[in-house]
């Protein structure tokens, strides 16, 4: 018992079908020529608020009843799941609340407001956030919408897998990246069961590999600090309890990549995908470019899981990026 | 008699589908509250070799006889057809030779070459360039491959459109970049077959409107001298006579967009879509920003044509463009 199963994601990609973008699954000889292999990448940076986030947050949010969200919804997040959240509030017709630090990017707060979501601030390292959510939910009668630790948001996620699979059959190695989890877990789910010889990897950035730790405990363990890495949407320091007890079953193996390794990745997105990808969305290709990722037959298939960075941080990150020389995108 | 009809495009659809990407017609809310409309985006920067050409080169061979092509291909460029060019004799088996000035950056070589293409360079400025192609081509016995004036290739350029409007049938006003006018022209004449009642708009650079000049005089013009703008794909000094055939009596309008313009539209996709796109391939976006396309009902369609901008000068005209305050994608 997983707590999720194939059924979750083959429901969620029903509920999802008419509100999100179906993403391409885009090929590039350069790419093959590259990895050693052919490689097709799922571009969920063209999805929806700019990442795979909006499946699991509109398909969590749509599973409440009408009752349980009349009063809105409230999620924490500095990241991608903030826009997606708003989003689903707004398609659903509620209210949303996204609990965000105070010293985040004034772009995330406005992107969150353009979409007429409401800014929650805390300030961070004072005040506890989940208590924040929590009351605040309590308070106002608001649903929580967590950003990883939910079925509905794995579910959610997984059909990112279930739509690259029914496009290219001959994935033999699924790539993704684990931040909170769900991606993976949903991912793992529906991949085992529509092509049982799959194999399965997760890709942490070096400095925040909690599941990797834990996959090699037999346990789910904390880093002692908050990890540092460009990769920040994938900083988190544990496993969340539901993602875990998934991911430690299905997934063959979790890889790591280094800062280095996502912005050759971000670069090499840009020249041959034409693509823009933030620092955790590369780190699946990230780990295929660096050879990390054991693979033996067939295509893989990498999800580039968002876009969320702005022209200022691509910057500074690719210009210092190593800018191998690459054969065009063909 | 226009020597293209939609027939011809439906033709280049069928035998182009096994070959080329089916690029993604993608939307954001934050599109739309720009322009004000409903916009859908063509993403040909995603298709093969990163721009719509593919879809003409490979159209414009395929259809030459085994005999006609056995010697193999020639063609000049220093863009996006020279790589179009490369991966079309590749997939064809055949040789295929690009004409390119000497000064041209090295990438553009070191891309048709990755593809098995033979660089064949001139003096910009001292040499024929013309000239050179058509001596080598009879002296090798190879095929010229335009890169729009060919019946062939308007045809295979046109099914970006086919595609869109397959997609997105909604579409009131249809808007594409014109360079040597293949791309609208194909576009134009399947557009005015499944939608009749379309209207479709080519855009310009400012400083190379020859085709809206020479429509505001009723024949063909020529620029008195090259045109400069960093839309290098659109510098053409003059229509194509083929191309000019079916654009003087398709098309609804040509209007103009600055560098400015361009710029601003390059900053856009890369923040709302999450795409590269290059100067040339931002025009259409751009004169949608801009407010300069008429358009009364229904949804926009715009081509984004390609992305082939390297990243030094992606930071270089993006660092210095409008940055404008928008809301998030959504």
């Amino acid at each position: 018992m997983t707590g999720l199963d194939a059924h979750d994601v083959e429901a969620a990609a029903a509920r999802l079908a008419p509100v999100v973008t179906r993403t391409p699954a885009l090929t590039a000889l350069s790419l093959d020529q590259a990895a050693g292999w052919p490689v097709v990448c799922k571009a969920e940076n063209l999805q929806r608020t700019g990442s795979f986030k909006f499946r699991g947050a509109y398909h969590h949010s749509a599973s409440l009843t009408a009752r349980e969200r009349e009063r809105g919804l409230i999620g924490a997040s500095s990241g991608n799941h903030a826009q997606a959240l708003a989003l689903a509030g707004r398609l659903l017709e509620v209210p949303a609340a996204v609990v965000i630090p105070d010293d985040a990017p004034a772009p995330k707060m406005e992107g969150v407001r353009a979409l007429g979501g409401k800014v929650v601030t805390y300030r961070r390292g004072v005040d506890d956030r989940d208590a924040l959510v929590a009351e605040t939910a309590d308070r106002e009668g608001l649903a929580v919408v967590p950003s990883a630790n939910s079925r509905h948001i794995m579910a959610g996620a997984g059909t990112t897998a279930l739509e690259l699979l029914a496009d290219h059959p001959g994935i033999g190695t699924l790539v993704v990246p684990i931040g909170g989890g769900g991606l993976a877990a949903g991912s793992a789910v529906i991949a085992k069961h529509v092509a049982p010889d799959i194999r399965v990897y997760g890709v942490e950035p070096k400095e925040g590999a909690d599941t990797m730790l834990s996959l090699r405990c037999g346990q789910r363990i904390a880093l002692p600090a908050p990890p540092s890495t460009i990769a920040d949407g994938l900083g988190h320091s544990s496993p969340a309890p539901l993602t875990w007890a998934v991911n430690s079953r299905l997934l063959d193996g979790v890889v790591t990549v280094t800062d280095r390794d996502i912005t050759a990745a971000m670069a090499f997105a840009f020249r041959h995908l034409k693509l823009v990808v933030e620092p955790s969305g590369a780190c699946a290709l990230a780990a295929i470019l660096a050879g990390a990722v054991p693979h033996e037959s067939g295509t893989i298939g990498v999800v580039l899981s968002g876009g969320g960075v702005d022209l200022p941080t691509f910057h500074r990150l690719i210009i210092d990026a190593p800018h191998r020389k690459e054969p065009a995108r063909v």
